[in-house]
Parts: C-alpha cells; sequence; structure tokens
C-alpha cells in the first residue's frame, strides 16, 4: 500500500477565543510513537465544540488550534507500535486528543488508541457521529440503570443526544421527561414517542417542572445547559436528587441556593465523556462501541441537516447555535484534493 | 418523684420570617407518645439557626414557632413509651424535632430519640451544645478518613465548629486549611495549632486558595458559608473535588461555573447533620455520642461567651451575628422560675 500525502491541509483555526475562525494551508502532521493520521471524511459540529468556542469551559491552550473533537475518515499514516498500524488503511470513527482538538481539518493527527475501526455497512457520514453522542448517550443510561432512578430529566432535550435518550428510555422503560425551548421542538420529540415534554420558556415552566419531577420521582437531572436552567432544576428536584452538569450552552450566570443542597440532601456533579469512559476497561468500552454500532440505525441514528465545507465553517456555527435540533451539520473537506489509499 | 408543672412558660417566638423575634408567655405542652418535655438549662445560638432565621434555608413551617435547635435540660414529663419514660428526671442534651425548633424556652416538647442523657461530669452548659457541632466534627473526621481525603478545607473556620476540626484534623494528622474573614481569627487559629489559614478578604485570597489547595492535594472542601465563597471553593479545587455545602451564612447570591464540575469532574453536595445520621445505626450513634462526651472537655471543648436571658434574644442574634468565633451565646431561661425535679 502505497500513500503519498500532501504537505499541506486545510484546516480550521482557532486564533482567539470568542473570535471568528480562519481556514488556513497548514503543514500535516506526521504521527509519533502510538499515532495515527486519519484522512477526514466528515466531523460534526457539536454543543460541547461550542462551549469550547464560546469560552465557556475556561480552557487555556496554547493558540492557534484547530476545533472538532470526533469525526471519521481513513487512516493513511501510522507512527510506531501495533495498535497503531493495525489501523493502517482501515476506515475509523475518531475522537481528537482532548485538549487537542484537530478534526476540523482534512487530516487529524491523533492516537490509534482514539480511533475505532467502522463496519462495512455504516458510512463515513454516520461513523464521523458516532462517539461523541452515542456514548454519551449509553452513558446516561448506565447511569439511570445501575442507580435504579424510577425517573429522570434531560435539557436541551431536542438536540441529537437528546433524541437518543427519547428513543433508549422508552426502550429501557424508564419515564423521561424532555425540557425543550421551543414549541416546535416539544412537538418533534412528540412526534418520535416522547410523552413528557415542557418547554423552558413557558410561564409557568418552574412550577410544571416541580410538580412533574416529584409526580414521576425524578431522581436524576441531566442538564445541558448551566446558566439558569441548573439553579431551576436544583429547586425542581425532590429530595436526595442528582443534577449531572453535562453542558453548559448557556452563557448566562449560573446562580445555585446553597440551602437546596444541604436541607434536602442534592447534589450536582460534572460528567465529562473522556472522566466516564476512564473507569471502563478496554472491554466494556468495546462492547459499547459494538452496542453503538448496532444501534447507529436505530435509537442512536442521527439526521443530517448538511455538508458544509471548512470555508463556511463560521456560517455553520452560526446556524448551529439559531438551531441545534432537526439533523447535525457535518463539516466536510475540500473536494478537489484526493488521497490515493 | 412529683412533678409541678407551671401552665404557662417564657418562649422566643418567630412570627415573620426574617423579623425580630418576640418573647411570650406560652402554654407549656403535653408529651404524646414518645415524647418528652424538657425544663430547659441552657441552648446555644448556632450558624443553623441564623441561616433558619434569615429565611436562607426557604423553610415554609407554619408560624409562630420557636426557634432553637439544641439545648440542654432535666426531663421533667414523658407520654408513653418505654424510652421517654427511662428518660424521666434524667439530665439530658437535646435536639428539637426537625421543622419544630423550640429549645429557646423554659421548657422544650421533643421526642425521647432525640434525648442523649449527660454524665456527671459533664455541666449543663457543655451538654447544651454537645450534639450539633461535635457530631458534626466527626461526621467530617470520618467523611475525611473514610474517603481517604489527603487534606482538606473549612470554611468560617474560626466556628466553635472550625476550632473542633482544627484540633481534630491535627489529631488524625490530615492537612486542614482554614478560611477565616479576619487577621484576628486567622491569630487565634494559629494559637490552637492550625498551621495553614486563608483571609478571605486578602486581596491574593483566591491566588492563594488555589496555590494551597493544589500543593496540598486538597479533595474535599467544607463551606459553611455559600454566597460567592463557594464559587471560589469550586473554581480553586484542584480536579476531581468534592465542595460539600453545609451552610449558607452568607446571604449573598451564589454564583458557579458549570465548567469547573464538567471539565473537572468536580462536584458540589449538601451535607445535613440528620440526614447523616439516619444513616446509621442506634449503636453507632451511641458510640458517637460517648466519642463526644469524652472529648468535650478537648478537642471538642466550646467556651461560653456569654448567658443570655430570653428576653435579649434580638441582641444577642445581632451579637452572634457579628461576631461567631470566640465562644458561643447561650440563651438561659427566667432564673426566677423554678422547677421541683
Amino acid at each position: 500500500m502505497k500513500i503519498s500525502l500532501p504537505a499541506t491541509m486545510q484546516a480550521v483555526q482557532l486564533d482567539e477565543m470568542e473570535q471568528p475562525l480562519a481556514v488556513r494551508e497548514i503543514p500535516v502532521p506526521k504521527p509519533g510513537p502510538g499515532q495515527v493520521l486519519v484522512h477526514m471524511a466528515a466531523s460534526p459540529i457539536n454543543p460541547s465544540d461550542l462551549a469550547f468556542l464560546l469560552g465557556g469551559y475556561g480552557f487555556k491552550e496554547p493558540l492557534p488550534l484547530t476545533p472538532g473533537n470526533e469525526g471519521s475518515g481513513t487512516v493513511v499514516a501510522v507512527g510506531s507500535g501495533l495498535m497503531a498500524r493495525r489501523l493502517l488503511g482501515k476506515r475509523v470513527a475518531c475522537f481528537a486528543r482532548m485538549g487537542h482538538g484537530g478534526a476540523w481539518a482534512e487530516y487529524m493527527l491523533t492516537n490509534a488508541s482514539l480511533c475505532i475501526p467502522v463496519g462495512k455497512k455504516i458510512t463515513l457520514d454516520q461513523a464521523s457521529m458516532s462517539l461523541v453522542n452515542p456514548l454519551t448517550a449509553l452513558a446516561f443510561m448506565d447511569i439511570v440503570r445501575l442507580k435504579k432512578h424510577p425517573a429522570f430529566v434531560n435539557t436541551a432535550a431536542a438536540s441529537a443526544l437528546g433524541q437518543m435518550l427519547v428513543r433508549l428510555s422508552i426502550r429501557q422503560g424508564v419515564p423521561l421527561l424532555n425540557v425543550v425551548r421551543k414549541e416546535a421542538q416539544a412537538d418533534q420529540l412528540r412526534a418520535i414517542g416522547a410523552k413528557y415534554v415542557l418547554n423552558s420558556t413557558a410561564p409557568d415552566f418552574e412550577k410544571k417542572l416541580k410538580e412533574l419531577t416529584h409526580q414521576l420521582q425524578v431522581s436524576l437531572m441531566l442538564d445541558a445547559v448551566g446558566g439558569p436552567m441548573l439553579g431551576q432544576l436544583l429547586n425542581a428536584s425532590p429530595r436526595g436528587g442528582t443534577i449531572l452538569s453535562y453542558g453548559r450552552l448557556s452563557a448566562e450566570t449560573c446562580v445555585i441556593e446553597p440551602g437546596e443542597l444541604i436541607l434536602k440532601n442534592k447534589r450536582i456533579v460534572g460528567f465529562l465523556l473522556s472522566d466516564w469512559m476512564q473507569k471502563k476497561n478496554l472491554l466494556q468500552i468495546l462492547a459499547d462501541i459494538r452496542r453503538v454500532q448496532r444501534m447507529l440505525g436505530e435509537e442512536l441514528q442521527t439526521p443530517v441537516k448538511k455538508r458544509m465545507p471548512f470555508s463556511d465553517i463560521n456560517e455553520a456555527l452560526a446556524s448551529y447555535q439559531e438551531e441545534m435540533s432537526g439533523g447535525k451539520i457535518l463539516m466536510v473537506g475540500n473536494i478537489n484534493k484526493t488521497t490515493s489509499v
């Protein structure tokens, strides 16, 4: 197998936090030990990308860097190490290295351990969205099952992840209360079977939320929003409840009432997929990946709204921020450049 | 044993949240099944009383009620039940019933299960402060030991509880970083052996806090303050840290950054002594009580600053709010009325 690689590639670049992104020709990186170079086919914009770009996570990585946390493609060059060498030529779904990003480029350098070969029936578009959201959805359903939560809440529930949770909760038979911010999103979730949906912009939202969480005996609230939503969830939670914070889509201030924690035995716990996965051994992770790949066409399906070239990245981000539901935006490389594999 | 009880008693009364308290003659209550009537000798003002009175806990109890969560005295009347009958005539330390209060009165009606007989060597003044703070201090040290925390932080550290923690942490050999808000308090803690003390009003407080918590590998932060302090602790905590919120002395808004929870695997957990004790069986609680009574003169000592009659309750609260360290204020009944036991 002879692979010819260009010297440079098109890549999205973040020069300064909270500023528009640039697209530039930069050198194609070379894989070191245990690393692989993936010729990227597609990479989604996820809420976590947006949160990172808006500076909300307080990252202090050296800039410029190429954002993008997951994607798919073909491994075209590898460094030393058995794991890396075995991936050469394979179609993979791949995570970016934590804190390095890199998926929004023609080629991404990442660790072999962060690449998962994908079966022939799975398209590279599907594969590009098969890690962050599906594995998060499975993790949440595992938490629900392991801790025997009688019912749970999810916010920003019209997201790709939110829709997966609607389908998985139906399959698992655990009531899920979905919080959205538009009536159209509520309708969309009801159409795929959601039984409980609340609109957070409704004037009686907090009252309804409290009533329903008590009625359903909700003991777990998954929050992707932060800002005022997190405090609202904390106040509405029945005694002993856990608020699991996994996102901060809101840039607004997050105010909480410590009395709710103290007197009612509640807790707020952070969730990050990579931390969750580190608690698992390799066999468990492989089992999860297999579960994901089996369900990609079903519970874990994600419709694609649009495929956009890197040069449209700022437009793509604005469009995604405006409307996160109704399908993913996939970033794709310049189709004029091809690589022989 | 013949006991003659008056028909009425002097009692502090809360008519409306956040308003000055009244002192009135009200009927002496009669114990029902499993209940006892304690002729109160003394009752401290604790931070939790203050938080309750300032409305911070969002209690919605029917008013008026008599505040006061613990105290000491002699059991002068009992309802049916073996446990209650055995306490008749005994000197006891006693908790108020959760949500009922009642200790700031000449007589308190409470459950027999909330009374602990005290040994002859222990004065009723000591006994009146022998439950809330000492049992909380032991609970925190148990958490430190059980979870193997390498070091921990406590805020409002010049409080009676804070001083107990200083002594217990030295005995247990676990570094404790104390946060106070006055230089005099820092000196006071150093005088009893505290090695690490930070003043939260110093301009470089947050920087120092972050440095020291990382240097000492702090993994647990006990917070009595809430308000901006809770957010500062969360930001300063090393990765994986737990913020245990047990008080909200501050009436200020409490703002947190969800990114700290998510990306750094941190958590904020509420602590309430009665919840903690409910996880224990009776033997474990009795063992704790015996530990407390052994250490009352030593690690768990609490100096008394002043003894004040109920009629001075508003002055006493103002004085306590001004200066919580340097000894407890004990509320005591009208010494003109006596009861034969």
